[in-house]
């Protein structure tokens, strides 16, 4: 696997973090999940839990070794200063500063492990005036301006319904540090790399963004219309809506001729985008005429055909059951012994050599802290005593 | 830098597969961006423009360089044959089987060079019933649920603003690309890495995915409202809202004192988070009862204060003169010679050791035909000779 032999050492919480190392354990690396004993995970008691096991935790968990320690303690923090010197790559969610007052501060870190990648995934970033509030996705939504642009045209800004800067922070984060591990192969130094959920979203505002700082104007809601091409959105088949998205003019002229349109093509209020744009309601109207006789298979069927982009609107249900995400497999069963089998969502990334899978489901709390503490040299007594004074 | 050394063929266009270079470009790598004679990537005709040049192409082209060759000629496949011997990334985001039919199938990308990785950036993956439809991303918007979950409570499905499938897919490109070179470092061979705008998508659709697996009940759209925790929002401060989200019982408890509304704690309509869900609207009242008497300044400095994340909801205009957004240098100037100074956003990514940096702006089409025939050994004569044919 595209990881194999590089050792995680993970101190992350909740979900931006736990994805970035679910990231690098579905690669193949070994990632070892630092719990605090007793409860663990928060997200272990968030979501629907089927036979007491959590299936967002057991989905972004996958494939990591739990050691459970308290890292309070003296004895906790030799076990995780043993654990870095053996490691390749620490990732930790804390808010800034919080790992220095543990006790790791950077120059330790580096002391330890010269070769030590550190990931961090913070709100706001290491440093700046918001760096040490509480960070939140829904803050980080709303203040990166993502909300600004997502939402029905003259509606209220709004959120979106998946914790969107989680998601893209601990995706930039796996990046980031397999780069620095590619790096680390040409100089031999490992690397501190930072993201925020906050500067993730902010780069992601693509078109948006570009358009606003070129022209100074802040971009408008506009629900399911695209703010710059018609037609464009969802429209009614005798059955439901389609999505269609002819995104340029080419396209556009295929979705004419595909519904029997082509007397548009001379019609004066369609001519160009712009007027497209002005008269979006009439020329709505006109190609609901036509969609609204045949159902939604019809059209998706019909139009890809005619090279138009084409879709349903698919709810979860339908979804997890769709013949495309299926073939990609997208959905995949895990067993989790004496939990029954979690479904989840399966590999985006398809290698061809070195494909990710599943080689274990998500630990039970502390399932791995004994082989841990075994590959680091701890002898029996020592594990015994630190059991007893509830440090593992 | 992370990928100094590294050259990329760059055989795409629009957004996803160019913000998956232009991530590789800022990581450091050589990404030759190779483009039709006359018009070149269709997105530098998008967007706003300032003296002629598309903003939104500047932002996602930045650090690259560019080839113009006409690949349907056999001297410009030859230049792309070169290249491909010379490089250690080919990017490419045609329909599936497309470089293939251009005379690059898999077998022979590898008899040029086995140490290539190939990334694939397609709609719908490589392979299954939906391959060959043309993609966008509305599309995979609809089909991936991901506008099944994003809305207004009662409203239909929400297309999100900002073209998320593209950018997720890029991302998730980038990884792949850099953890098969990570591979190829164990290995010394390349392979092909797929990612697909709807595979992106349904690997992000969190506690939405994990929780109807789980239980068979389709998430509904809630808008600003979180689905399972209450209180979270958008709530009225006097000037304007400001969003708030306790994502847990001890941050609402802290919220409950900063608003000095402590009584609440022995309200039994408030007594669970299952209680304050259904009680949603009077709890709103209470908070906003409060809330509605002080700016947003206030509240905003107030509750993180008291550790209550909360933030406003910014536009873009507030956004990119945030003083937290200025401090992480997330929108930064970028001088293009002739077109004036184009402001876009920066690295979200922060390495300590190898940042990422300008070392070009976006290239001029097929500015660096020259420099990079001359590098794959095209002596004058053979370079001038396929001007004149307009092959470059």
């Amino acid at each position: 696997m595209p990881l194999s032999g590089v050792r995680v050492v993970d101190l992350t919480r909740i979900i931006a973090g736990p994805f970035c190392t679910m990231l690098l354990a579905d690669l193949g690396a070994d990632v070892i999940k630092i719990e605090p004993p007793g409860d663990g995970d928060p997200l272990r008691e968030q979501g629907e839990k089927v036979e007491g096991l959590s299936w967002y935790y057991a989905s972004y968990n996958r494939n990591k070794r739990s050691l459970s320690v308290d890292l309070r303690s003296d004895a906790g923090k030799e076990v995780l200063a043993r654990l870095i010197e053996r490691s390749d790559v620490l990732v930790e969610n804390y808010r800034p500063g919080v790992l220095t007052k543990m006790g790791f501060p950077p120059d330790r870190l580096q002391q330890l492990n010269p070769r030590l990648v550190v990931g961090s995934v913070s709100g706001f970033g290491a440093d700046g005036p918001y760096a040490q509030r509480p960070a939140f996705d829904f803050i980080a939504q709303a203040m990166s301006g993502y909300m600004s642009v997502n939402g029905a045209e003259g509606s209220e800004p709004l959120r979106t319904g998946i914790p969107i800067s989680d998601l893209v922070a601990g995706l930039y984060g796996a990046l980031g540090i397999v780069a620095a591990l590619h790096a680390r192969g040409q100089t031999g130094q490992g690397q501190q790399v930072g993201i925020s959920l906050l500067d993730g979203l902010v780069s992601f505002l693509s078109f948006m963004a570009s358009n606003y700082l070129a022209t100074g104007k802040a971009p408008l809601r506009t629900g399911n219309d695209h703010p710059l091409v018609a037609p464009y959105g969802l429209f009614a088949a005798s059955d439901g809506p389609i999505a269609v998205a002819p995104s340029h003019v080419g396209i556009y002229e295929r979705l004419l001729k595909a519904l029997g349109l082509e007397r548009l093509r001379d019609d004066p209020d369609f001519a160009t985008n712009a007027l497209r744009m002005q008269n979006r309601d009439r020329l709505r109207a006109e190609i609901e005429a036509v969609t609204r006789h045949h159902s939604q298979a019809h059209w998706i069927e019909h139009l890809n055909a005619a090279g138009v982009p084409c879709g349903p609107v698919l709810d979860l249900a339908q979804v997890f059951r769709d013949p495309q995400v299926m073939h990609q497999e997208m959905v995949i069963d895990v067993p989790h012994p004496g939990r029954g089998t979690v479904r989840m969502h399966g590999f985006p990334l398809k290698f061809s050599g070195t494909p990710c899978r599943m080689r274990r489901p998500a630990p039970e709390l502390g399932a791995d802290t004994r082989a841990v503490l075994v590959e680091l040299g701890y002898d029996q007594p020592t594990i015994a005593s630190m059991q007893q004074r509830g440090i593992v």
